[in-house]
């Protein structure tokens, strides 16, 4: 029997930190040897007999491999330091994400501090899976960009999409999406009873992450638009997408075509046509959830629904961690 | 000094029906004479000396003027008798709402049993409100309606969305807006965590009523998508709406066009540019809150909020009152 | 290796059922073979092949036991049958929690259809385990009652309580509690915003279970006052204890009488001195969480935990469902 | 016709703030002449043409008089300042109303930097009315002090209460209770989904308050036992009282005692016997429901309900600046 990988994790106490650690305690292949966090430092990691330690106490030496969650800017610095010292690397933040320092720069306001790092590959198995073996690093995606190219990835990779019409996404996240540090958005009397857009049009960072990987599938296509709102919930992350056909295609085939493509994903279910996909659809589980409604001929709505701390970011991690060491890639995720 | 109104309200437990008896109880020139539930007869009338009573047992002798909160189908039977008695009627439900029987019958599925009542006049102040005076029947919108057609208008009356280009609407509501009555779809542990759409695409029944309103401004329009979701909150609703300029402006005026057609309005609120309109910008109120935000030179994003109850129902109700007896529109509601 | 257990479930689509259903396809030794509802007959039982049947379809002759999620009255009925063949019972109703024909009469106010089941053993295995090996039935006690005997217990088992003074129980439950058919008190609008307190003092049914649990252990006891209320939320459930002690013991020594206790006790976490149990200590785990608080020389005040679909049903559901067959009894558990 | 009297809000956008500037707006004797933050300076003030100025810009020379809706300590200084220039004070902040600066020291840990100011009246109408005319300085209670006290003022001032037995009081508060300023406790994650005791026992500074109240109206009664509660909702605030009665009276008396007491309160509705009050009776409202439940003879359970920031801080008071003015005491409360 093989030994366990041996993983660490930094930013282990954020929301996303913490379901990192939760599922990579439930994986038989991995041994959790340390969790890092400045502001919860000394505390009991929930179900281990680990504690908080702050990032700069943790021993590279002791791990096979890091997960980042990481601010941006902050990740770069231990994921170079980690990778220099053979730790292999899985980034949850933006800083591999992006493939040129210019693009980096142009949506985080930063010089990139390793730029080489941005040839990482971007972790999205149910596009990307075949540049994710065996390899030293990873960029996971955002919440927000794993649940939109889900949802439009079988349009764009048959190219029927009307490349002179937007790509409407409106947008839907818990709260977990915005971090742990209390401020004055996340504030509960601010968020419940409400629902708030912001960062509306073109100005989320995440729009440069959609755009690049749209072009990588259909070099020629419309602009995207993107509203992302606020939602009175913890978790669950909602893209409505809005999208016009070109004439290789009409509506009524959408629903087979997504069908087809994504029968052999276990963690992508299509919904029966007719039913709508619902956050609950997903919420607490390691999948994605994409419902298809023709509305003209031309024109069709899709639902696509994840849970933005699970397939949003920690469950696609460990998607990612089975494919780098040839572990069946849904491994304690099914 | 003059008499007062005597008004009576039909359906006055219902979510719509309580707000409506709230606003009628705050107005001056109303005396409140009876307030009707099958549900509910003989309990008290919060802030009243009245009990509910059946339909059955109102008398429209008493009444100058009746509010009706019912469902559609009854609600043209009881307007048609209130109308024969000289008793006024402003219709919250859908029964005067559309132009044609074939339309009602194609959203409704009933043959109408008073077509004469579609001549009614279609009660949004803010567009039509040179019809709306001195009047015995009004139609007051739905809360769809009204939140996505005060967010299009001065777009559509200065004809300057491309027709070629869907109006796309990614709508939310609050639960009040789906009505009292206990159902699978309104149990809190349904709504609580969650967020559904639900009859998308063109197949909710105010697509109808949307785009009959839209043709009168614009005959040449193009199609409405509408997907409407149902939010864990209890009031509230946003129209999120996204549009294809024609050549005839660009996005950057688009802000402007609507501060300057507005200006005048009290219950509509333009909010400056770069602040997006959040669902407590309209929650309790009696206006709607509308934002703009230019995406690209041809591609706009309006969100458009209103209380589901208020400008969305019952508010929108005493400004078409207040038209109809010639009293300042907005008496009582600012 | 032994072969799997059969096992039905009855009202599986209910809360209480569809958590006992996910806990059983969890469990290695369990294979489910069916799961009634009237409700729900047709369609997909969640995470598995089946479809809910209706309950009359059910054949007891391919089941080793049925957990009943049924309403009382009808439970007892099923239990009967399943005995008479040969088929364990493991009964999450009121049908065969109390002692007597008369007590089932006067807390639910129905002559008790098969008053020999009422002989079945209490499933709360903390207090009760000795008694709950290879049994064919099992009470599985309500929410309610565990999670207040859990939060009473060390201190009735040490007969420290003064026996003239009440024990107040101030319990809060989230609306799972409730079931799940639609009703006015679970609509969402009714829910939202509010707190609601109910069959307040000694009205609720489960004061009857509780007091006769508590005389078990301790015949001379304080009158209970007994006060739950629903909550916003979707699970969990608080009992909030004031007890007053005997001269045997001060409040200063109740937090170490707890923590040697329940020292063994898996399923049962008490909380360090001076940290106070929230809901979210509980809800989605097995176990309940427990919090001691010294008020004065003989007042403590307990704040007991539990998720009301777990610890407080499915969950006990299953630690008596192992006890019976002789497995480890958090088998699947932790 | 009289001149209005000319009102400054220090610490307006707070929540209780920004309730206080709403109510004083509504008041046909006020004008408001200005609203201090510290944190929204320079913003607009709701409703009003006022922007929010630092405090150290407001002039107290253009007020008749201020409300301080600031931190304790900060607010006594300015109360001070002002009432040394002659303008009265109404202080929302705990800093005036404890009777001796050894129990302000005690209960805040700060030694009291003006403790002439400790003699200004407690400012519970209800029960404090005879002290509340013509005054310059009142201190107005806190929100779990005012619902407390007029959920047992009956019983203590009948003197009905067993002094042997504890006052039980297990009270439940919405977020806007714990402030604005974003913290850990108050994140919508935190809160969401989650019932949070703290400071339970006697650890909450309130205790303090409310015991030197009810001792100024029974000197001898029974132990304070205290522990609120986080609720998941933005307003609202519940205080169930379990209390035992000494010989002189018994539990069925109970009712009509408290309907006869409160009979010409108007701000204070007792429910009708079996009838539970929730949170929803008070949020919204400037009253307090009570319901009274009779448990045993001798035993009896409360539910108090108050909108923390209205009957709990800024509704009451503008009762007290109605009998400070020789107002009506609910002029524009009713």
């Amino acid at each position: 029997m093989s030994e366990k990988i041996r993983v660490g994790v930094y930013g282990a106490a954020g929301y996303a930190g913490q379901d990192m650690v939760e599922l990579l305690l439930k994986h038989p292949q991995v041994e959790l040897v340390f969790a890092t966090s400045s502001t919860s430092a000394g505390e009991n990691v929930p179900y281990t007999n680990l504690r908080y330690i702050p990032a700069e106490d943790a021993s590279l030496s002791e791990a096979d491999l890091v997960v980042l969650a990481l601010p941006h800017g902050a990740s770069a610095v231990t994921a170079k330091e980690a990778l220099d010292k053979g730790v292999r690397v899985i980034d949850l933040s933006a800083d591999m994400r992006l493939d040129t320092p210019e693009s980096y720069k142009e949506w985080y306001g930063l010089d990139h501090p390793h730029p080489e790092l941005l040839e990482a590959p971007y972790g999205l198995p149910e596009i990307n899976r075949d540049k994710l073996h065996n390899l030293d690093k990873v960029a996971v995606p955002g919440c927000y960009p794993t649940t939109t190219l889900l949802g439009l990835y079988p349009l764009l990779q048959m190219d029927v999409l009307d490349s002179t019409a937007p790509i409407i996404v409106d947008a839907k996240s818990g709260v977990t999406g915005a971090g742990r540090t209390p401020k004055a958005n996340t504030h509960f009397v601010t968020v419940h009873d409400n629902l708030t857009p912001y960062k509306t049009g073109r100005k989320h960072r995440h729009v440069g992450e959609i755009e690049q990987e749209i072009a990588k599938i259909t070099p020629t296509h419309g602009t995207l638009v993107f509203v992302p709102h606020l939602l009175p919930v913890s978790r669950g992350l909602m893209a409505s997408i809005y999208v016009t056909l070109n004439h290789r295609i009409t509506s009524d085939k959408v629903h087979s075509l997504y069908t087809n493509h994504y029968a052999d994903e276990p963690l992508v279910k299509v919904l029966p046509l007719g039913v709508d996909a619902e956050l609950r659809d997903a919420v607490l589980t390691n999948h994605c959830a994409i419902s298809i409604t023709p509305v003209t001929d031309n024109l069709v709505h899709i639902t696509s629904v994840t849970d933005n701390l699970r397939k949003g970011t920690a469950s696609q991690a460990i998607q990612c961690f089975n494919l780098m060491y040839g572990f069946e890639e849904t491994l304690s995720l099914i």
